[in-house]
């Protein structure tokens, strides 16, 4: 059942209890926060724990049944933690894990590729639709196979971008070489003409702005991490999941990571937008 | 004993057998393959077990508790597996974890920071030496302490170039943006007017042709794998621990990782420049 869109219409009411408990997130690392983020601007009242797991990234270049492995173990850990959905904010995680995760679990499960195909399919009026995102993601296949699903005659360009990650992370985004190995990266996209870009991968908001300037304001960029938070919002109304209207709250937003390297913190507030609090370094076992 | 550069005058002399055993080499992934073909180059005969910690590369941005846990984990594999001597053939490892290692193995352990460091300084002519490595490198700060401890009044410029190794792996060194990226990052040690640079990455040997033309040809390359086989080399013969001079044998290189993903055949390929024999896929525990 939670891996359908709406509750069984017997389905008892989740308790305010349940409703008051929090919307677990996690990514291979830090670009999950952008989905964080994201969930927090649009759903405020609602408490986040995120896990990252810093000590095992990047799951881009790493085997389905080893992502798979990784992503049970940190889901038990948010259920253990009290979450009422989980959310996988890594594409390579879901394009391997969420089917696992949702046979396994008994929340509510949501990956990134789904609304961000939906947000490309709305977008696109040529029917040509571009996707960037790391091997992993690119050779899943996941997000053509969801395009193609839903409307099989859409034309596709997919591109992995590696470098986009790095270059991000070590702010380069204002540097010519961004934009260099970005107009590389985008040049097959341009050629074939398409007028939505899917931006697969959570990292990918904060180049918004340089893939915007090389691509031009006829193309929509779509962000998964919005698009997700905007799923999330109306997973959680359908099955009556949402913090209760009476309550007074402010969303806290709790990290937790597997490993506590020096940038973490400075990275992490890049990405969250605000101010970071404590962060916990967790050992999963 | 295991750590200092000659063996105990009464030490009894190893037997054939012992001579006969393989060199371990480790890395967090793909980059100690530059050193492997180094020794290989240079001890045609020895037979050499590499294992690349690819499931969890990159070491760069991991914490040293965590560092130190990996390199023992793999130099138990191994010995486990019969070997003469274990070669730390990854910087971040040689800086958190080489004085754990020789504590706890009864083998000969070898780092690549020390050789690196002395080449430098026979190369240098004006006392002012470059260091470029990743960020776990630099900050650890064993190439810079090592060499103020043998030579106190040298001048450092030691630069952290994180998306050398990421511009590396995808292959794109003979494009523009590498060349931008590099002509960046290496500006402060042409300021500083470096006659020796270290490359303190097991990657960095493959991009030695982008970094010599914006460096010109009066600043030294310092390689950290060939150094690291010539220093191998000495260390195996004062220990009377090279194969039996009376062997026919051409060494085999036999490679094990812990991941197994798409790209590593070909990386492998790259980075040794030889034909890569089967990849065995080891978990450790």
């Amino acid at each position: 059942m939670h891996s359908s869109g709406s509750p069984s219409p017997s389905a008892p009411l989740p308790s305010p209890d349940k409703q008051r408990q929090s919307i677990g997130i996690f990514d291979s690392g830090v670009g999950g926060l952008t989905v964080v983020s994201a969930v927090h601007r649009l759903l405020p009242r609602e408490d986040i724990i995120y896990f990252g797991d810093t000590g095992r990234v990047p799951y881009g270049n790493k085997s389905p049944e080893m992502i798979i492995q990784y992503s049970l173990q940190i889901s038990r850990f948010l259920i253990s933690q009290g979450v009422k959905a989980v959310v996988v904010a890594c594409n390579t995680a879901t394009a391997h894990a969420l089917s696992s995760l949702r046979a396994s679990l008994s929340v509510p499960v949501m990956g990134v590729v789904v609304p961000g195909v939906e947000a490309a399919l709305s977008a696109t009026r040529n029917g040509r639709v571009g996707i960037i995102g790391t091997y992993g993601t690119i050779q899943s296949g996941a997000y053509q196979k969801a395009l193609l699903a839903r409307r099989p005659d859409v034309q596709l360009t997919a591109i992995p971008t590696p470098l986009l990650v790095p270059l991000i992370e070590e702010d380069w985004l204002t540097h010519a070489a961004t934009h260099l190995v970005l107009a590389e990266y985008l040049s097959p996209i341009q050629a074939a003409r398409c007028d939505s870009l899917v931006l697969a991968c959570t990292h990918y908001p904060l180049a918004k702005g340089v893939i915007g300037s090389i691509m031009g304001e006829d193309v929509t960029l779509v962000d998964s991490a919005d698009n997700m938070a905007r799923d999330l919002a109306r997973r959680l109304e359908t099955d009556n999941l949402l913090r209760p209207a009476e309550d007074i709250h402010t969303g806290r937003i709790r990290l937790h990571v597997s490993d506590l390297p020096t940038q973490f913190a400075t990275l992490a507030r890049r990405f969250l937008g605000v101010r970071v609090g404590a962060i916990d370094k967790v050992v999963l076992d």
